[in-house]
């Protein structure tokens, strides 16, 4: 589910809904995201098959202080909830404890997060009504939802490895260029992911991160370069898929919860059920910060979770 | 570890470190938080006697807007980083994802959290500055924070029993209320475990919740009877517990995320240990809002999360 930016974007089609506008309907965006992600995860419930009281529990979070897109919008679902926050690696780290609780309690598990980009900029940055410039550095949060459901049994696609990721902070202090804050952490969990495993990228069909952008992807390519990875001829990212950068001036692309989650609920895992693609390594990337530590002029830690999906 | 409030308190004894002021030589609120945590976990790692390279993931989460007391505090700490938020109900979230996920990958996980009484008025309420009087229902943010291991081997106490609670609206909109807003989430959590596991109130020793204070705690009682349940005779609350009524007026008692933790890690865990208690339901409340949803006429969904702890 996503709001088409200036209505389209490459991605456009595989996408199970897309919004006119950023109310849609609601008084507020704040609300606005609340029904998007409730939407989104009724949506996926429906297509499943499954009753909700069969699905153990739900891991959701979001961009938003205290994570209230997700608590309110779903406050009705009646399902076990766990509010989880990782910034833009929130839906790979709820599908990391997805499947840690599938191979145990669980037999479904519902994974959902959320973003919006005028609920974002108003809390991060600046009143949208200030039209403030926005350097080139800059992402586009995506305004969408993107939601999973984990199931103990099925044909696949598989989670079979979960890499989590360590907070490292390389001293990047500007919240407008944080596909360079984030770049490490992908790096840190790229490698972990690799010595852990003994595969190579070559391993995978696609390298998937979100939400480095343009300058973050360009970043990443050369640090795994000067690390002895070469990434450059299967490694992507979602910020960079989802817009596009002729007629959709996002800048250094696209960013949020929703970025990577929408990306590949909508696009890739279409490409594996279609059994187009058969290894993807997806990596969620967050920055762990907030307005009040960049106010007292603290730098910008990121982390980076991993999980590769496989037929 | 605990700031104590007026330097008192009935449980000050049983904690590892009291400090004297809310900075600890920090600039600010939030640094300070910062570092309480960074001690804390760097305190029970030390105690435990476990190298942190051993430990396989950290669970965290705060009150403050994107958790940047978790964030800021463990960056250093070089163990994967998972983010939690459950409000006030994040150290009992923390210790149920630690307790799954030591059933399945994980030899050891640490579990901690932490709140501030400055910087949570500061975000949620009022400048501090302002000397706002505080209502009869209100309750005090404990200034500190609570960490836990939990390992694959040992010898207790053991975490029996998870019941993870659902997110419950009963349409209260007072934030100066939390523990009405929250009460009837831990009844639903309460009511789902009993039901769960075949027991009944009588089969602990002690249930106590956090951080439902004086006025959630009586509306808890008198929902359970309601519901066919009497926990009059072996129920308490951290909010309770935390500060004197007296000497100390904090109104309608403790909250925040350090309430629960504090008085969990340093009191009762302890009178574990020494067997003087065997059976132990501790549920921790979360109340799910932020200010903008309060400031948009929104009520404050409740959840709470429910674990035993038995020798």
């Amino acid at each position: 589910m996503l709001v088409r930016k200036r209505l389209g974007g490459p991605l456009a089609k595989y996408f199970d809904q897309t919004l006119e506008d950023e109310f849609w309907g609601e008084k507020s965006w704040e609300k606005a995201e609340s029904k998007i992600i409730k939407e989104a995860t009724q949506m996926v419930i429906s297509k499943s098959g499954i009753s909700s009281q069969n699905i153990d529990c739900v891991f959701a979070g979001d961009l938003l202080n205290q994570c209230i897109s997700s608590t309110f919008g779903l406050r009705e679902i009646n399902i076990p909830f766990l509010g989880v926050f990782g910034a833009c690696s929130t839906f790979v780290e709820s599908l990391s404890l997805g499947a840690i609780s599938i191979e145990g309690f669980a037999n479904y598990v519902l994974c959902a997060t959320s973003s919006h980009f005028c609920s974002a900029e108003k809390q991060f940055r600046f009143p949208l009504e200030l039209g403030n410039q926005r350097p080139p550095t800059s992402q586009w949060t995506v305004t969408g939802s993107g939601a999973s459901i984990l199931s103990k049994t099925g044909n696949g696609p598989y989670i079979t490895n979960i890499t989590l990721g360590k907070i490292v902070d390389m001293g990047i202090k500007d919240a407008n260029n944080m596909g360079a804050a984030m770049a490490p952490a992908f790096i840190d969990t790229l490698i972990a992911h690799f010595e852990d495993t003994g595969r190579s990228p070559n391993y995978y069909d696609e390298i998937i991160s979100g939400d480095l952008g343009y300058i973050g992807k360009d970043i990443a390519i050369d640090i795994a370069k000067s690390k002895g990875y070469n990434i450059k001829s299967n490694y992507n990212d979602c910020g960079v898929l989802i817009f596009d950068k002729n007629s959709q001036d996002t800048h250094s692309g696209g960013s949020g919860c929703a970025c990577l989650a929408t990306v590949f609920s909508g696009y890739f895992f279409k490409k594996l059920k279609e059994k187009k693609l058969r290894k993807l390594l997806l990596i969620a990337t967050g920055a762990l910060m907030n307005s009040t530590s960049s106010q007292q002029g603290e730098s910008i830690p990121g982390i980076a979770h991993a999980i590769s999906i496989e037929l």
